[in-house]
């Protein structure tokens, strides 16, 4: 237990579990007079978005853009983060004079439904109870996400944002929005992304949830309430987790076989090599900062995302009569979520007769592309909402 | 505590604890007049070797196979499994009348050094202390997997193997042996390998050994004295492996998305998909028959090989003037052991002037398709042997 006590006294670790109630950044609070309704049935209420916006709304309102993040991301896309202290996880992307350029635009990032920055999640107060409600929370789906964003946006006073974008899981968000609000969204971007979850995909996960309940600590998810932590079990959840997000040329032109301050191999399960280090320290940081039954509700909604499903199977259904815009990315060397997975979506959005375009971008570094800085990735997300904006006047 | 008591009670688990020191298979015991010198430094004295023979050793002593195992395979390749009753790992190509023909061949399966199945490894009995080893077993390497493999060799009165065969981290043994022993080898046939394992392959180890090590039941190793099993951990290990044998496409047809024995979400983290719960039955599984400090021990001894840093970083010289003839086969759909990787080995085969041949086989079944019946692999194998065996007059 020693090990975990240490950890809990880190600063990192006890800002990190504040922010679920009272995050640093603006709170939309729903009361019993707006519940969420939930995929899983019932409703939700009350309950809280976290988020943050960058820029001025103009007075038409037709200037916002909705980013919707990935599984470990958060609200603060283009501002230091108040655990972490780094650079929000888009600041290659937005900001002032960036492709989504705050100077031009107001950009909304919200904190999903079942994280843990301060939109209500496993750890937040169970207000039925006074404490944390760890897997007393009914498992949300993505649809539940974007319906809680669409509150948020309905409480923002915006009838129509000019655009949605996201990658990974924010790309199925994307999706989502196009799908269950078409007349919202003028312009969709969804990246690196699949319309459903992969068996693969699902497998990965499984490992890590897996390895959150296998931890001792995890206490059946009453972790916060029994003063533990499965900092252990998350760590190893990232660790296999961040593998998938690196393409195998990129770990090898990052790391090789290079060993970590040593001259050579040690005889001993110590982190010989530079690789090895690395995902330690992954794991490590990652616990810091994210909340483990966050870790299990997240990648539950992402296992259980099959967008064509609820369109009798069919995907093109989903965009039928769609007057919303696409703009569709991929990264060659993404094996998580492929150029094939964007390719089906491109076919679906074809035949249901939507406009559609798609670039393929050619780059080593995995999944993890769509937030590191890609020239050609930048340069077509800001072809892509200037063209957007000069439609609806908005430039 | 009370999960790993009811696992030690399981009959499987103890018969699999009961193999470490007295094998249900023929053990070569070597005393203190050979010790064996390990990488690590130092000697491992006295050690043992658990193997099977299947077929007749003839008269010339010409006909001798030699298979090596990968990292979870054992001695029992072509019999019934003494702790899990299930067929041999390599039933599919070793037999009477197979493509390795047990009628005419004298084939050869040991359990690696290290390994958990009567070789000596980290739960064998230290002689010393009376107590399983633990992590006081040195770490071992392929090298010295190998030269315990060809003290084996010498005790059988063998001077020189018609063939040494192997996938995965077999393939490492193999490649091992034509370099280490080349006029001991006629015929080598490396599968599904490396020479030299890659980042991402030492980072998914990394991930399996931190899964173990966190398990709090691990107890630094000494699991074993302390009646405790780190079963949650070395389980979450192999799940996370047994994703990387598979490809993507083998998990989609096999799986998909479909339920499991339910018509809808549960909305829950139980095992919804098929393909969770198949990989948690591949974790619960793995548990009762292999060692979690025998699995530490072998994946670091697949971590540590590069074959070209012994000679001088040039592959080629490992095997210059090397008489031996190669065949080397990859499967198109592995991402664990590429096509790129067997050709990196026959182009360095080609630039020291070995006879090597090279068969990539399409398959959609990921890296363990040298494990399952592949008619064009089991052809190719059977060609390969038998034209050695006429070359030697063996046949």
């Amino acid at each position: 237990m020693s090990d975990s006590t240490a950890l809990r006294d880190l600063p990192a670790y006890e800002a990190a579990r504040g922010e679920a109630d009272h995050p640093h950044s603006a709170v939309a609070r729903f009361g019993a007079d707006t519940p969420l309704p939930l995929d899983a049935g019932g409703v939700l209420t009350p309950f809280q978005i976290a988020y943050q916006t960058y820029g001025t709304l103009n007075a038409a309102r037709s200037n916002a853009i909705l980013l919707c993040h990935a599984l470990s991301g958060d609200q603060h896309a283009a501002n230091v983060h108040p655990v972490t202290g780094k650079p929000g996880w888009w600041e290659t992307l937005v900001g002032p004079g960036k492709p989504i350029d705050t100077e031009r635009f107001f950009v909304i990032a919200s904190n999903v439904l079942g994280g843990c920055l301060g939109t209500t999640g496993p750890s937040s107060t169970n207000p039925a109870t006074g404490q944390p409600y760890g897997l007393d929370l009914p498992v949300v789906t993505i649809r539940d996400m974007v319906r809680a964003q669409a509150m948020l946006i309905d409480h923002l006073g915006i009838e129509k944002l000019l655009a949605v974008v996201g990658g990974s899981m924010g790309g199925m968000q994307v999706l989502q929005w196009a799908a269950s609000y078409p007349e919202r969204v003028f312009a969709a971007m969804p990246i690196a992304t699949a319309a459903r979850h992969s068996a693969q995909n699902i497998a990965f996960h499984e490992v890590g949830r897996q390895a959150v309940m296998a931890d001792p600590e995890w206490r059946g998810g009453r972790y916060l309430q029994e003063g533990t932590s499965p900092r252990r079990g998350l760590s190893v959840a990232r660790m296999a987790a961040h593998i998938t997000y690196m393409s195998d040329s990129s770990l090898h032109r990052k790391f090789g076989r290079r060993l970590q301050d040593r001259d050579g191999h040690t005889f001993s399960f110590d982190a010989d090599f530079q690789v090895e280090s690395y995902l330690r320290h992954q794991g490590e940081a990652f616990v810091d900062r994210f909340d483990a039954n966050s870790y299990l509700y997240v990648t539950r909604a992402m296992d259980y995302f099959d967008l064509a499903a609820d369109y009798g199977g069919v995907l093109a259904n989903a965009f039928k009569g769609s007057k919303t815009r696409f703009c569709l990315v991929s990264f060659t060397s993404d094996w998580l979520f492929t150029t094939a997975d964007s390719r089906a979506i491109v076919h679906a959005l074809n035949a249901s007769g939507a406009q559609v375009s798609f670039a393929e971008i050619e780059s080593d570094k995995g999944h993890d592309s769509f937030l590191l800085d890609e020239p050609e990735f930048s340069a077509i997300t800001r072809g892509f909402i200037d063209a957007a904006a000069r439609a609806v006047g908005a430039l």
